[in-house]
């Protein structure tokens, strides 16, 4: 267990040092371009490097170790362009959801919302802070393609790589959306949310990334059926264990460890499979209550509260945790076959541990 | 001249039927993920397939064909995904604009409010309507990284392409954010506005575009130097003659051709080099009397009038058309260095007068 530890500890490492370097890099060529850029590499560079918990890319690596690839920078380089990916989907997702905060600091938008005002600029604040959080997240997106296209793969693993990577990336904006769509649905539905979590989670946040491992360890895709069936069997109920976690987290967690004040999910009026199961299992006057109160911007701490005991009393909250150990159980079911190597199969194993841990 | 332009009338014949043929399947796909993706398949299918003058594809093509390229299907598609790329950038521009129409119909973010509203769907229909229209544009993007990478080109071809693509789209992200910033100050700028016309057209629409094409005819980077150089030569200013006419259209364009109300611009309040040099040129009355208008979104027909009389009377309308046929004249001359073969060069020319025509 420690010397698994250490391996995803250097592994680490070697993102940081990936994606500090690439920023840095660009940075300096956005502010070639003009000073007036200097805001837009600034807030991207601390956004990426402030924290993270990598999760994208260690998935991906190992994958890669699983299916018998032996690390090298270039391969570092490419999986570590997850992380500017994931920075376009949460850059979008906070503009979306109206988040003011991310890791306990502003969002991009309501950053350079707050710039605007600072610098009494003109215009509309607002306006402003949204067209930032577009671009940037647009930027985002685009370097995450240049960082990976700029790796150094072989011309084998690029075109075993690309189309894993390109629907990967239409999986995670078709998640997206059913996402927002669901939340104007005058009905929740526990169905429709576990698949919002496949898609969002289980396919872009895990499956996927596996997928890009293999994919680079081993460029013929023949080759990789059966490993990727493994990880595909272990992905999808992780990620959708995962999903269920951040659930619960939205919900119950901590501030100080989730960096969002607490029950941000409830005030959004997030429609998630807790609530789904809360609303289908709560007496009429519960579910009245719970509506009455959900989704308003202005919950007081009791309002909170009163919300978090309805879901508790609903018996959603023990059922969400029950789903999360048995999708969990059968991810780490599936790292028995296909091929996976003990290496590979002792990672994926803390991998599962750390995606659904009740601190995170 | 007959000739030329049945070539780019057969183009664009090949232009529209690989990116149907594209788009059909992506529908089928999306809505195989889910029903409810149905209309965010059928808005940008339709989005693509309605309008667009497809001016990045054929600059593609003609410096494909300039290089001594021979188009096949694959050539085709490949640089048929600028327009998807294109959506994108639309889209979300429209977004942040706060435009209410496109090509005469409802821009994306007014289209989805508009459906929120018509069937009365819960939340906000305006925050919808935004959510749709990021999305939109990322799938856009994502999507048109998915036809280039998919169009059949061989490993040197994709080797070539891709860094000329990714560094395009960096400036393309740049040049916007140079715009919404722009659009923030309190003192309009000549040279601000001619860097910002530099990326967003110079570079973005026609140069990179070019490189695009030339990259796909010659794949080693050196042997393409010295006709990148007249594709530069010819595209920047060319580029910048293109935005020029742009912001002409946008304050004297007829909303039958242009597809946006009279007077859009000054509306919005966008700072050109148009508006740029009527400030510079005009006396404080004038000055006074412009900004008092500028940016309404209340502008009547007279206001609009109003508006336009200052910006003649300044001389700025002369002299953006002055710039205009210096730029395009000075593009024009590039295509005889380089290399760049006859039907190349009657190709280019033919764009030129496409691209800073009066009635576009």
């Amino acid at each position: 267990m420690d010397e698994q530890k250490t391996t995803l500890a250097k592994v680490r490492e070697s993102i940081e040092t990936e994606l500090s370097d690439f920023l840095s890099k660009q940075s300096a060529y956005l502010e070639s371009i003009s000073s007036d850029l200097a805001p837009v590499a600034h807030s991207l560079s601390s956004f990426l490097l402030d924290g993270g918990k990598r999760l994208r890319p260690f998935f991906a690596y190992s994958a890669f170790v699983g299916a018998g690839g032996v690390a090298d920078k270039n391969v570092i380089r490419a999986i570590s362009s997850l992380e500017l990916l994931q920075a376009c989907a949460l850059i979008h997702d906070d503009l979306m959801d109206g988040s003011d905060t991310r890791r306990g600091k502003p969002s991009i938008h309501r950053h350079f919302e707050t710039i605007h005002q600072r610098e009494e600029m003109e215009g509309f604040a607002e306006r402003y802070g949204m067209a930032a959080a577009v671009l940037l997240g647009d930027l985002a997106l685009v370097l995450s393609d240049q960082m990976l296209n700029s790796a150094g793969l072989d011309s084998a693993q690029m075109h075993s790589v690309l189309p894993v990577h390109d629907e990967m990336r239409i999986e995670l904006m078709a998640g997206q959306f059913l996402d927002i769509y669901e939340q104007t649905q005058k009905k929740t539905s526990v169905e429709r949310s576990l698949t919002i979590a496949r898609y969002k989670s289980g396919k872009y946040t895990i499956e996927r990334p596996l997928h890009i491992g293999s994919s680079l360890a081993i460029t013929d895709v023949k080759s990789r059926t059966s490993i990727d069936e493994a990880y595909s069997a272990y992905g999808l109920p992780l990620g959708e264990a995962f999903q269920l976690r951040d659930d619960l987290l939205g919900v119950f967690g901590d501030p100080a460890i989730t960096g969002k004040p607490a029950g941000d999910d409830l005030r959004e009026g997030k429609r998630t499979v807790l609530v789904a199961m809360t609303l289908d299992n709560s007496s009429p006057t519960s579910v009245a209550r719970f509506m009455s109160l959900f989704g308003s911007s202005e919950l007081s701490a009791n309002d909170v509260e009163t919300l978090r005991e309805i879901i508790i009393e609903s018996g959603a909250r023990t059922r969400v945790e029950e789903l999360i150990d048995s999708r969990t159980s059968s991810a780490l079911e599936a790292l028995g076959h296909g091929g996976i190597n003990p290496v590979g199969q002792a990672l994926l194993t803390e991998l599962a541990a750390l995606s659904t841990r009740r601190s995170m």
